[in-house]
């Protein structure tokens, strides 16, 4: 995606170290963050340096990679084994880091040779980011057969090409179906606590000139009575075999909210979301995350210093699930990059038996 | 209500000054206000300096008496006339702030002579003040026998005393309970985008020695879903003829999530916000407040000062309803100073028709 006139990615591979665009400080500052170690850029990963379920698992692919090159020859399986360990730890609901790290860590032990498992790790890394770069593209594509002009789309938390290689999930068919010319409208949720939603949905949907506004997550269900919302998008974290999805939390209110309201809603994923080993939303394990985020709120103040404030009394305490799991039954359709998917068993399952060119499960 | 042993209402009559507690400072310092003149007490309503259906209702007939007793002999009915046009623009949803300013412009008319009629306003906006805190009593010990011990409670913005004379409406029946021994657990919702629920719900929660965490607005549903919430109670601003609610922006949702859920859901409110002249949710007016309410957040920095930060990009645009309208069909049951009350016309009707001591429609 382009940012003042130069294209960017969210995630990318340079001779050996991983960049990544510091999304803590955006919408307020663009920095680049260089990761030298497998280590760094696990931290990053945890620390949400990188985040969005596409993005971290491309971290994560380029995270064995760099493990890969550094293991010695005498260790090499024990090493990127003990990295891919560190690695999977950081971040438990996406499950796009597991496939990234699966898929990175088979090719550097198809051989028995460190010299060639190192080339083929950074290979795989490689295209798994690739990959996730044209699965954007190809989500948008697809999407972009569900809208029409004038539709009023309401999206939470940030699923656009910051969450991504590139183009995103739920933001590419938008950014797809805008390219091509048709007027669209985006509700972007605030997405509370880190405020995804006002810090890079936004800033996103500005770069790329779509019209939009904000709204606090308690206006949504207004917004549905009213009647302005033709379609709700979002993306997921983990997909399971029936179709329940975890994603952001507040994704389930939407679905509730959707339903009731008579109101499509699309989940859009690449193949390497889906975890056919879950067969349900119950064995999707659920991050919890530090109360901080809920008991404070960062900003830029009047000054144009970055300041973290605290909103609540010096002795409260929040509790802070990370993302929620919808139902299959309230999700219309998923959008993939291999078409529309049926939220049913049989659906997902014929989708994930398709031959695919790379991701593995 | 106590803070640190001693006594405070939210807002109180001061040898004809209007002394309110500052609440946009809550809970990092606890000042005190004066309001000298009805304008002044007009804009801190419009600024919300005070807010909570009860509390602007006091504070608005307090502004009445203020009015009156300034206003000229020669002048004496248009002018108090004026301040109530004044008065009545500062926020337009919540009905006890309109019961507050007929009830005491009406005392003040009683009579044809000046005099007696700003003697009158005085006594009539002490009586509704005093009513409103009688009213929170009444309904803290109507509500708590809907509760059970080892409850969980949610609640959402802040309807406790700080948002009443006295007591508070949804908050009431739960220092009821607590003060007679039962153990109970609440859930406090955020409630951006003013945050009242973290910076004074939660406050007065502890203030009470209530157990309690807070949540962002987003998890609620997830709370839902582990079943986790045992009854909602939430305030109300205005109620209309058939029971639909207008309520804090939010309130609409954790209804539909607690229908989904079979969760009673009550809404507690005082004679004074029940609207009859308004026949369903369509006729109650929703105030729209500032884009900059989603676009800040405003709390302590790590230097001690409170600070406010932009959390969007300069260039960002909101979308900041202030209330969302609960259809009557989602309440349970009203918890109010005369009882528990079904949510239907009839019940309603009967209630409002039932002698009240004082509050005038």
């Amino acid at each position: 995606m382009r940012i003042q006139g130069q294209d960017y990615r969210a995630v990318w591979w340079d001779n050996g170290a991983v960049q990544l665009i510091e999304q803590r400080l955006l919408p307020h500052r663009l920095e680049i963050v260089t990761c030298r170690t497998y280590q760094e850029t696990a931290q990053a990963i945890k620390d949400m340096v990188v985040r969005g379920a596409g993005a971290i698992g491309v971290a994560a692919g380029f995270a064995i990679a760099q493990a890969a090159l550094t293991a010695s020859s005498a260790n090499f399986r024990a090493s990127v084994d003990d990295a891919a360990r560190l690695i999977r730890a950081t971040r438990p609901t996406a499950h796009d880091l597991f496939a990234a790290v699966a898929h990175v860590r088979e090719a550097a032990f198809a051989s028995t040779d460190p010299a060639q498992g190192r080339e083929a790790a950074v290979r795989a890394a490689m295209a798994f980011a690739d990959e996730n770069g044209k699965a954007g593209e190809a989500m948008g594509r697809v999407g972009a057969a569900l809208l029409r002009p004038n539709m009023r789309i309401l999206t939470h938390c940030n699923a656009g090409w910051l969450a991504f290689a590139d183009w995103g999930s739920a933001l590419a068919p938008i950014y797809y179906a805008h390219r091509a010319g048709m007027a669209l409208f985006v509700y972007a949720t605030e997405t509370r606590p880190r405020s995804q939603g006002a810090k890079l949905t936004d800033w996103e949907l500005s770069q790329a000139g779509v019209p939009h506004t904000l709204i606090a997550d308690t206006a949504a269900g207004s917004l549905f009575q009213r009647g302005v919302i033709d379609a709700v998008i979002v993306g997921a974290d983990r997909i399971a075999a029936n179709g329940d999805t975890a994603n952001k939390i507040g994704t389930y209110t939407l679905a509730v909210l959707a339903q009731r309201h008579r109101v499509p809603f699309y989940v859009a994923a690449p193949r390497s979301t889906f975890d056919p080993a879950a067969p349900d939303g119950h064995a999707i394990p659920i991050e919890t995350r530090n109360e901080d985020e809920v008991l404070y709120v960062s900003g830029v103040a009047d000054d144009g210093t970055l300041r973290r404030v605290r909103l609540a009394a010096p002795n409260s305490h929040a509790e802070n699930p990370a993302f929620d799991v919808t139902p299959a039954s309230l999700i219309t359709r998923f959008v993939t990059d291999g078409g529309l998917i049926d939220s049913t068993v049989s659906a997902i399952a014929a989708f994930l038996d398709r031959p695919t060119p790379l991701v593995a499960r």
